[in-house]
This record gives structure tokens, sequence and C-alpha cells, in this order.
């Protein structure tokens, strides 16, 4: 399963493709971070980044597009840019048939490091691990959006729990928790 | 001059479209509310949105899209989705070269009641005035996408103020109070 993970924003908008499945090991695509300049026209920043989301989307074709779930608790400032960005990376993908997932911070944040409240350096090294990088894909929006498509390849694969049962971890289930745990132990 | 007026929103989005100038009566010349259900997956509510607005843009070929400024202090379970429809109307225009221009629900309602604080009856009550129209449109998103464009028509046509400069009103700006006042009195 090939996903691209979009950490949406207007100044800079990271994208990450990565390839994996439950239970191997996730290898890096291509990663990239889009910037608009700040005194640019609004439409035309979006436009931007629109036209850059569509070329990897032609280019990649990912089985999913992973976008971070946006909160209007985060800074005032900024998350009005960031949602509209996250729309039109939604549109893209919806123009193109291929399908969407949300995920939260700290959904990301617990499936790439074990902690729904990890730091942004504790993710980007354990990005750089999972994916045996040589070094830790700066800004921050790169690593970013690379633990969202991980986060995706590992939680899309695990099964939702079914309430009132409590048997056996499937074998869906029991993949995840050794491909999270292997890369723990590296 | 034509403008369409986006009064954004992923439940309901109102699309206005009407003719003018200052010194001029404004003219109607479309308006509906696009609907997306709820329970459809958000990446295909803004592409339903997007269809819609593209497709008035060419329709109706405006000179400006005025959209209203999102805020984020605006209800939290509605913002993100507001500003999501906002970004997707935004590129729609920028794809075509349409100018855009943002304002906030506090102008629009001080240009066309007078008054910044106004409530959603006041400003319906005079975008059906203003337009000269047999009833006010329904529901309020409708109303409000009309007055979006009317005060861009208005606003858009008077000169910016000049700092230090204090004589008498130019031409413009004397044709857009008795525009103002001349809806007053009806």
């Amino acid at each position: 399963m090939r996903v691209l993970g979009v950490d949406p924003g207007l100044t800079r908008c990271g994208l990450g493709v990565v390839d994996g499945r439950a239970g191997r090991r996730a290898r890096l695509v291509a990663v990239d971070v889009v910037r608009t300049p700040a005194d640019a026209g609004l439409e035309m920043r979006l436009l931007a980044v629109a036209e850059v989301i569509e070329a990897w989307l032609d280019r990649h074709a990912p089985d999913v597009l992973a976008v971070e779930r946006v909160f209007s608790q985060q800074n005032v400032r900024t998350v009005m840019g960031t949602a509209q960005v996250s729309g039109v990376a939604l549109l893209a993908a919806a123009r193109r048939g291929v399908p969407v997932a949300l995920h939260t911070p700290s959904e990301v944040k617990a499936a790439v490091t074990g902690d729904g409240r990890a730091g942004k350096e504790q993710v980007a090294a354990m990005v750089t691990r999972i994916l045996d990088l040589p070094a830790t894909p700066r800004p921050a929006d790169a690593s970013d959006a690379l633990a969202l498509a991980v986060c995706h390849l590992w939680r899309g694969s695990a099964p939702t729990a079914v309430a009132g049962h409590s048997g056996a971890p499937t074998a869906a289930q029991s993949a995840w928790a050794q491909a999270v745990a292997a890369t723990r132990r590296r």
C-alpha cells in the first residue's frame, strides 16, 4: 500500500509518500515541503500548493491520501490557512477517486512513537528510524507528513475494535503489534 | 461590474451573483444555496460544493469572487468546514484568473445596513430592499451571499482613504454615499 501524507500549511506544506503494509518495513518513496510566500495573495498561495499536491497524486499514484485533522484550538493566526490547504488537498484526492483518511496529531504521535503527546523531535527521530533514513527530514513539516503516512499504514491495517469482543488478537493486530515492536527495538 | 458572493459552508453554502456599480442600483442575477449531506465523506462534500462554484464561475463569468473572511473565533464545530469550502472557492477563482476579495462579516453588515453589528434578519431585509426582490431570499446563507456581493460592489467602488488628505469627497465617494442613502430612503 502506498500512502501520500499531507501536513497542510500555507507557509510550509509537508508531503511524504511511503510504501508499506502491516508487519513489513515501511519504505520512503518521496518527501518534500511546498513553500508559498506570505506576501502573495491567498488564492495564489492555495493554487501553488494545490498544483504540487495534484502533481504528486498523479506522479506517485497513492492508494490513500492521509491528511492531518485540523483543530481550531490551534494557533488562530495559522489555522484558517491550514484548513484551507487541507480542503484543497481533499478536493484533489476526491477528483482522482483517491480515498482519504484524517488522523489527529495525537493519533499520529501515538502510532509512530507510542506516546500521543510526543514532541516534534521524537516524531522526527522515530520517522528517521522507521524509514531507515540517513538523516532526519527537515523541516518538521517533512517528517510530520511522513509520520502521517506511516500512521495510516499501521493504523489503517489494524482492524477496528469490535465492542464486546475481547478474544485473542487477530492476525492483522498481531502483525501491527510486531511491526511497532520491531521498530522500537532498532 | 458583476460579483459572485460566496458564503462558505459545508452543510449550506450560499451563492449570489449581483450586477452593479457605485451610484447605480444593484441587480440580482442569480442566487442559490448548495447543500451537502452531513453523512457524506468530507472530501465528497468539498467536491460537490466545488463543482457548483466552478459551474457558477463559468456560467456567470463574474469580475470578482467575494468570500466571507473566516475567523476561528466562530463555532468550533463548523469553522473548519467553512474554511475548507472557502479554500476550495478561492482555488476555483484562482484557476480561472478571477480576482478574489475577502470581507469580514462586520464589513458586510456595515456596508449593507450601516451597522457592523446588525442581525441576520436586518441584513436579509436590506438585501431584499437593495435588490428590489419580491421576497427575502431564504435560508440566511442565500441573503448573506448576496450581501457579500453588494458589499463588494459598494466597498470595492469606494476609494481607499488617503492618510492626511481630508478634502472634498471624490466623485466616487459621493456616488457611493448617494447609493447608500438612496437605498435607506426606500
